[in-house]
């Protein structure tokens, strides 16, 4: 040990006489994942890398200093002497080089940096500093969304968004009916496509100071932040085939859930020429498994399915551990065809469930009630031993208009009431994805609208309006389909069967990656009284 | 000839007597794809496509249709049976099969689908639909958002759009200097980052009905759709080293020009420890080579490129023609390196032209104004013919407060007058991306949120806020960052030197496609006046 020691000590004098070639910048990633096994293609080479003092902690003769960049979560480990150390702390910003060394057996990690060269490019102040290596709650974490992306964890769960963004384009692209064309939807729309109401509106910053007719409309009528793109892709699918898009969307909920938030990812696909349910949970299956798999042979996968939850060993906060989200994942991958049931099946299940085994609801299960949360979970994690099960074919009443009748065989009991669409339920986050086939018949879409209360009273006949008569012979003269009737135009003209679905991508990375709260998973979260930066 | 007709119906008469197996689907982009050059694997074998019928040509004994189905530009031919094709007509939606066949030399195809079966999914009435085989202007066409994408042209561009996003995501993900994470910033934000004043607000809709206190706002205090992700993505890139996004962003803008819109995608990327332009604009020029290169290998590039702009032969709309589309690629792929310019050098060469080459501005030019488009304009096209130039150093007056201080060597006329950043200028679309080192030191930055009068008059002192004073020595005890504080804070640990810039997606998207007009670029375009569907 001494002499190792020593031969440092002595090559970091030869480095600063001789060397004056300096070396390029690497990530730190790229030289840990060499380090591990085999030959090191970094060992005694001079190496430098730009980024921040972890921890640093200061002895007689030499310092230890935990250094991160931002591109892995197992930090780098630098040996300095005190004089290059008096300056850093916690936080700093370092240009930092030296020769990269392989340790003697027995120490945890396999090479370190021994320094030759640090320079500060941005000091920080230790007493002030929020980020310490130590365990921060998720509470305190999300009062500085600005800061917290700098915990090792917070920072490897912005990488595993990216890489599921990047695998994502590969599943769409190399699909095997021949791709999905990603699309990019508007964000400001007139429409309410859930038909929830819970939405907001926009107006120029100052409008409402000044509010005469001609300011009132920037856009000359109101306009809303989108819920869902999903009419808008119908319109893309009516052309282009298959189509996806991964969009922000918007809900003005007051719900305080750490399942709701108020600005969330929305992950939307759309099929044209798809005629039945079975095809569409079979693509969600597909895609799901093969984005999963995807993320399972990629680094920051693997980094995330043994990542300490706060980054400071010893203090888990993941109270199920990572043999729970190694199984989760192993069940998306290779577990068994997922379970469909009916809606109907699913309630005499849950009414089985009270009157067998004893099942107690705070809102007993009715055919007409639709499911509550609670009714999911139990559902997931009682019926169907924590494993994804689709919910199919919900009564009419309790879903939008645009969805497509049922295709029950004829004398069932619900013949005429449901609607072909599904709920995707997984353990903890329950509902991740929902989707339908879509009502491709203008009759019984116009039908499905006025039931829903969607079509307006004409005001007057005038200009074009006087032909919708005979464009739509299924309206009366005195309906308007308003802001919807471009949605009903794409109808009218080549209109095949077709559907499509929705997953909340947000939800879904939770999932994948242990954290129970999308607050905690969305950098900067903004939910009913919260939008902090 | 003949004799390949009675061969023809031969086949299909014996096809429809035994063949029981279905083919599965195919695309029309496979298909005619397999069918350039050499052997095509689907040459007599049975096909089937789901897609539309572009045209229809009903003969006495034949009929001749071309089918679409939005994977390609090229129309898939098929003959028919008259009375396969009775219920046939522009825009109907089929799923069709048949023998994929060898055409005789001298026809434009090289291949024809021999119809057996024809099954008409969704009718089309060609008296209303208002896409027709035939040349529909810009100005019409922008009417009818919902249908444009039926288009061929618009179709390809929706096509294209998704490979750009694809290989944008190779070209960050493969970076050399390891790879940049993609991230997703609020669209919700408290900031204008631009300063320019013009946002858009939001409010739960039916709040402004009912404005008691509590209710007006949503998130507490207001909010706006973000003009630009930089400030969120420096809070990235201060752990991650290297971040990008490609988000959509918002300007209440009242411009009626077709290089404005309201609603619009910008990519944008930020990197840490850079501490000089000549690296950044360096990123942006490698960032749009490779992209460009990448495209220019992709079959959907090969389209762009040999478009008819309308889908109708003989009805050219691009005035420049496809060769200068094609120069427009290779300045971009293989020019030489592109010229820095400062905007110093530009103000004098747009003045010595006035007075050498008798170039005539509405406005003159001078170095307080800054540049018009025309000026722009004439820089690219007259001074730099028609090759992309990046302008350097800005007078700090007319940029924002975050510029850091141009690195200009001492002694220059401007010192301390200008900020280290660029705009990048190509031919036709002027402006495409701008950027700029930061102001990575708090005083400094401070310093400039005074002079830009960001900083608040602080009301009162009470809580958290009274410790102001000490975390803040550079601020007064009466002034309050407000809603910046959180971007100063930035700066309080480990700021290390660092810049970025941002991209208009659609403005690029629509330089590499020829496309004049970010309206015909966006499939629904918002502006002021415009919100359609």
């Amino acid at each position: 040990m001494q002499i190792w020691r020593r031969s440092f000590v002595t090559s970091v004098a030869r480095l600063s006489n001789s060397s004056k070639t300096r070396p390029s910048v690497s990530r730190c990633a790229q030289i840990l994942q060499s380090s591990k096994g085999g030959t090191c293609s970094f060992e005694d080479q001079e190496v430098k890398v730009n980024g921040f003092i972890r921890s640093v902690r200061k002895q007689k003769r030499f310092a230890f200093a935990e250094i991160s960049d931002g591109s892995t979560v197992e930090p780098m480990q630098a040996i300095l002497k005190p004089a290059q150390a008096a300056d850093l702390s916690t936080g700093t910003a370092v240009e930092i080089s030296g020769l990269w060394k392989a340790c003697p057996p027995g120490k945890e990690q396999t090479h370190e940096l021994q320094t030759t060269e640090v320079k500060v490019v941005g000091a920080s102040d230790p007493e002030t500093f929020p980020i310490q290596k130590k365990y921060h709650s998720p509470d305190f974490l999300r009062q500085i969304p600005h800061l917290r992306i700098r915990t090792p964890f917070n920072s490897l769960l912005a990488r595993f968004r990216s890489e599921c963004m990047f695998q994502l384009g590969n599943v769409f692209h190399s699909h095997p009916n021949g791709g999905f064309t990603q699309v990019q939807p508007p964000i400001i729309t007139s429409s309410d496509c859930e038909g929830a109401g819970e939405t907001f509106t926009l107006a120029p910053r100052g409008a409402a100071a000044t509010p005469s007719p001609e300011n009132e409309h920037f856009f000359r009528a109101p306009k809303y932040l989108t819920v869902s793109s999903q009419l808008h892709l119908e319109a893309y699918a009516a052309d282009l085939g298959n189509v996806w898009t991964l969009t922000p969307v918007f809900r003005a909920e007051k719900s305080d859930t750490p399942r709701h938030l108020s600005e969330f990812y929305m992950l939307e696909a759309e099929v044209n020429f798809m005629s039945d349910l079975e095809s569409l949970t079979g693509l969600v299956e597909h895609m799901l498994r093969d984005l999963t798999r995807r993320l399972y042979n990629t680094t920051v996968g693997q980094e995330i399915l043994s990542a300490k939850r706060s980054g400071e060993p010893g203090q888990e906060t993941n109270v199920e551990g990572t043999d729970a989200l190694r199984k989760r994942w192993t069940d998306l991958m290779d577990g068994p065809k997922w379970d469909r049931i009916t809606y109907t099946q699913a309630v005499q299940m849950l009414q089985r469930a009270i009157t067998e085994k004893g099942a107690s609801f705070e809102h007993p299960p009715t055919w007409d009630g639709g499911l509550q949360l609670e009714h999911e979970k139990y559902i997931v994690e009682e019926l169907h031993q924590g494993r994804p099960v689709f919910v199919t074919d919900y009564p009419k009443s309790v879903k939008p208009f645009y969805m497509a009748p049922s295709q029950i065989a004829e004398g069932s009991n619900t013949q005429g009431e449901t609607v072909a669409c599904f709920d995707l339920l997984l353990p903890e986050v329950s509902e991740v994805a929902g989707g339908s086939l879509r009502e491709h018949r203008l009759p019984e879409l116009i039908q499905n609208m006025r039931e829903h209360g969607l079509i307006k009273a004409r005001e007057a006949l005038e200009g074009n309006e006087a032909s919708l008569e005979s464009l739509y012979p299924h309206l009366s003269p005195t309906e308007d389909l308003s802001h919807l009737q471009w949605y009903a135009d794409l109808r009218r003209w080549g209109s095949a069967p077709h559907g499509g679905y929705g997953l909340g991508f947000d939800r879904f990375l939770g999932y994948l990656s242990g954290v129970s709260s999308v607050r905690d998973i969305v950098s900067f979260p903004r939910y009913y009284g919260r939008a902090d930066c």
